[in-house]
This record gives structure tokens, sequence and C-alpha cells, in this order.
């Protein structure tokens, strides 16, 4: 049996025709059409059609960036494709391709893809956080999705870990309006942000030579060069992601936080830090249970998991 | 059938014959022997015989504040009473007494309470929340009790809402060593230290004039009566418990935060704000799932879910 798993992104859709044990055969993309939902629909369906002229497609999963109801499997809003509002995008799909459907937002796609072919297979109780531009995330618990009442749980990265008092209006304000969100801390975004603050008292950094605007990937290969304001920054980015994650891991008791994303990348210079901050902040026997492990299939855990939640559902 | 429910606390041990609805039906408490286990078993043993003398109990359910494994039964380590260390409670007392006893941590066994006669019956996911001296907490998830991979989940007490730079060393030292956990805003300590910090900038509250050591019953009574600083205390409490509450919306989508605890008998007075505060925090999909609401059970909760997970385990 083969499932096709689509990965909706705000400038690309990526697919994947996927085998029953999650590898992909076979994958193609293209362009999102964010503005008009006949043409949006239309581009997936040719994009559908283009597997099946050489492939049985036993289901369709869709990982949907916003929003999603579990309950409804209506897309209530998507910020960076807007006409996904109000769509059942499963159901109107189903009825052009005449195959079954299945959709759920692209981060717990991803951690599904994750918990049933990748870094956290057999596991119970499991975190999958993908740092990139932000921070998405999805949970298992008792082995299975869990995504809350109505399909919105997960946004670990809309999680506060730095407020302030009532009166305080500066700090690091998040695309959601709060002030301290984790997504400003352990994204490229935050990076760039830590290394902003970090470079006003280091005017010896080769960062200052860096043609702007500066983005996490320059910092991390300053930082490869020796550059300590730039290994810093990293080291910073992991104090704050290990607290992150020994927030879950005192909440939780997860047996695995799994990390995947564009920022994961950067290896050891944010992953030792982070294990060194999580450990120093997380309860000793919890943090015991929990292994902090690299993502096995970033970037195609958004594609592996909508195959799997197809095949699964 | 009739069950025991056993709250063990770090000073004394409430106990209560409970009926198959939750009802209790008489109770008795008596003084916590913490440094000598046998005079600890003996005194729960003979707590116990005192209501086998007019009642048959069917099981014995027992909430244990610390450290408890879901995987062995065992108590690893309890902070207020160092005697239950590495032991298995239920074991010892059911060779006394010739009763199933079931075993967990008194946080859990309070949530379970709700879930199961209180203020969260017939729910799916909810989170409770009891704010003392300190901040205990327990989930249900998907209609069950959630404790994580080895039991000990449910820290949100010690998840951290402020945190600050690497370099950072001041805040608000919380016992567990960590800086910033909700525990330092949220309980009966982080009304005293917001207080102090307010009165600061305050010479004319009525605060002032209280005999120390300042208590959030104090600064509770002097809000009642009028004091702009008081009232104001528990409105920054409620801005900081607001966007805990928020966190564990936007992180797990739940039904309901069911609030107990002492601290929440300041009413109207904390919980207006945390609602506003939340709101403001959370999604507003999220919210919209949302109820925040006072706890039916508190304080009898403790009692009540250990002879509800007598009776259900």
């Amino acid at each position: 049996m083969h499932y096709l798993g689509i990965d909706v992104g705000g400038t690309s859709i990526k697919a994947g025709l996927v085998d029953e044990t999650g590898q992909i055969l076979e994958s193609r993309r293209a362009l999102t059409i964010a503005d008009n939902l006949n043409g949006f629909v239309s581009k997936l369906a040719d994009l559908i059609r283009s597997f099946q002229t050489t492939a049985s497609i036993a289901a369709i999963g869709i990982g949907i960036p916003g929003l999603h109801s579990s309950k409804t499997n209506i897309t209530e809003t998507s910020p960076n494709i807007p006409c996904l509002k109000k769509v059942n995008l499963g159901e109107i799909l189903a009825d052009q391709v005449h195959i079954r459907t299945v959709t759920e937002n692209d981060a717990n796609a991803a951690a599904y893809a994750e918990f049933a072919c990748g870094a956290g297979v057999g596991l119970q109780h499991m975190a999958h956080i993908t740092l990139g531009t932000g921070v998405g995330s999805g949970f298992i618990f008792n082995g299975s999705l869990f995504t809350g009442a109505s399909g919105y749980g997960g946004e670990f990265g809309h999680t506060i870990m730095s407020a302030g008092p009532s009166w305080q209006k500066t700090g690091r304000v998040c695309a959601c309006g709060n002030l301290g969100c984790v997504e400003m801390f352990a994204s490229a975004t935050g990076i760039v942000i830590t290394a902003e603050e970090m470079m006003r008292d280091a005017p010896e950094s080769r960062l200052h030579h860096e043609p702007p605007p500066l983005t996490s990937e320059t910092i991390h290969a300053v930082a490869l060069a020796g550059d300590a304001t730039a290994i810093n920054v990293f080291k910073e980015t992991g104090h704050y992601l290990g607290i992150a994650c020994a927030n879950l891991i005192n909440l939780l008791n997860l047996e695995t936080i799994v990390i995947g994303g564009g920022v994961a990348a950067a290896g050891n210079l944010l992953m030792n830090a982070t294990l060194e901050s999580a450990q120093s902040h997380a309860f000793p026997s919890s943090y015991a249970d929990c292994q902090i492990v690299q993502s096995k299939l970033w970037p195609d855990g958004g594609i592996i998991g909508a195959a799997m939640l197809a095949r699964d559902r």
C-alpha cells in the first residue's frame, strides 16, 4: 500500500509517495497559491494526479499550517495562506480526486512522523520541536498524537517563558502579540535577536562585518569560524531552549524530546548547551527519564507524518 | 461499597470514608510522624483500623506528597516527610491491614477528585491547580489521569515562566533552586514577594503597618479593607497566573482549568485579573474552548481523589 503525504507550506507544497514503512519513494514540489482557494485546490489536485499516473494511492494525508480543528476537520485560519479560511480541504480534495483524505496541523503531522518511524518509535510520551523561523511542536501522550479539545494544542512556541510584570511593555515581542514566547528565544528569529543584543557589548565580534540583514545561518558560519560572540549566541540560545525543554520535562515527564528544523543543524554548538541547561533546570528523576535527541526525518517529517496519519486513521 | 481516602501532608494526615459517589461519610485526622517510618506506618495503620471498627472498606487510596513512581509504586523522596524515602507504602500498609491499597502523588489525586466528582466531571482534557504555600497540579488527558513516563509529571509549579539570560543571577529563587518558577508568582509565597516588591513604591500602603511576617492572608484582609496596593498585589498575581494558564491553554488546548487551594479563596480579587490575563495571552480559539473555574472539592480533594483512585484502579 502506498500513501501520499503532503506538507503545505507558505511558499511551497511538498508531496511524497510513501510506503507502509514511511519510506519516501518519489517526491514533488509545487508553489503555494496563497490567496485564491480555487487556484490552491486545483494546484494540489494536479499534484496528486501527477502521482496517480504511475502509482495507486490508498489514502492521502495533508499537513496544514495554522489552526486546524480535529472536531470538524476545518482549517479555521492559516496566517501565511489566507485562502485557507474556514475550509475543509480534505473534503474538497477527496471530492476531486476520489481518494480518502485526512488533514492535520503540519507540526502535529511532523511529530507523528518521528513517532511512527523516526526518533520516537515505540515511545509512549514524546515531544517534537521544530526550530525554524518559528518554533513548531507536536506531542505524543500514551502512544497517541495529542492535540487537545479541538486539535489546537501543541503550541509550545507560543508559551511564555520570559514573563515580566504587567507594567513592563518592552522585551521580545512575538508575532502572536505576546512578550517572551519560547519562539522569541529558540527559533532562527530568536537567535538573531540574541545576537543583536550580544553584539552591543562585543564591538570586536566579526558579526559586525557581516552584510545585513543578519541571519541565523550567517551567525552559525561566523561561530564555526571561531568568533566568540557568535559561539556564545548559540550557547545562550541553548540556555533558553534547555529551560524550555526542562519545563516540558517537569510538566509532562517525557521519555524523549526530538528536536528538528533548520536551527537544529547547528548541531553540538546548540545541543550541548541545551542539554546542560535542561539538566540543570529539570528535576533529576524526570530528567533521567528523558532523552533529548535530534530528528531523524527532518526536513521530510511533514510529508512522512501526513502519509502515516493517512495510513493509521 | 466504601473506600478510605488518605491525604498525607507534611504536618497532618487526613483520612475519610468515602462512598462510591465521592461523598465523605466520616473523616479523621492524625499528626504526621515525618522522621520515623515505623512510627509513620503504625500511626497510619491505627487510623485505618479506627475506621474499620464501624465500616467495611473495599480499598484504600493514599495521596503522598513528593516523587512517587507509577512504575514501581515506590515513593522515591518526599521533601517534608524524610522517612518516606524509597518506600512502597501501599505494600507495607496492605500487609498490615489486609486491604487493597493504591498510592499516588497527592496533587494528582486531587486532580483526579475534580475529574471524578468535582468541577471536571465528564471532561476529556483538564488541569487542576492548587495554589497554597506552593503550586500543585495534576492533569487529565483523554479522560485519564496523566502522569508521564514514571508518574513524575504534572509539576506545573516548577515550570519557569520568567527566565532571564544565563548571566542573570537575581530574581525570584524557588525552593527547587530555579529562578522564576510559576510557584514563585502564583502561590501564597509568590503573593508575599509581589507585595514586598510593590510596597517599596507605596509608602502610604497600610501593608506597612501589619506586624511581620507578612502573609497572603494579611494581604488579602488589607485588600478587602480597600488598600490600593494590596488590591494591586492580587491583580499582579492574576497577571502572572493568567499567563501561566494561557501557557497551558496554548500547549494543551484544555477544556477546563480548575483552581483550588487557599489562595483561590481570594475569589474575584484574584480570579477576575487571572481570567483577563489568560484571555489576553492565549490564542482566541483555544481560550474559547477553556473554562477557568474554582475547585468544587477543596480542601477535601486529596481525600476524595485518593478514594476514587482506590475505586477505579
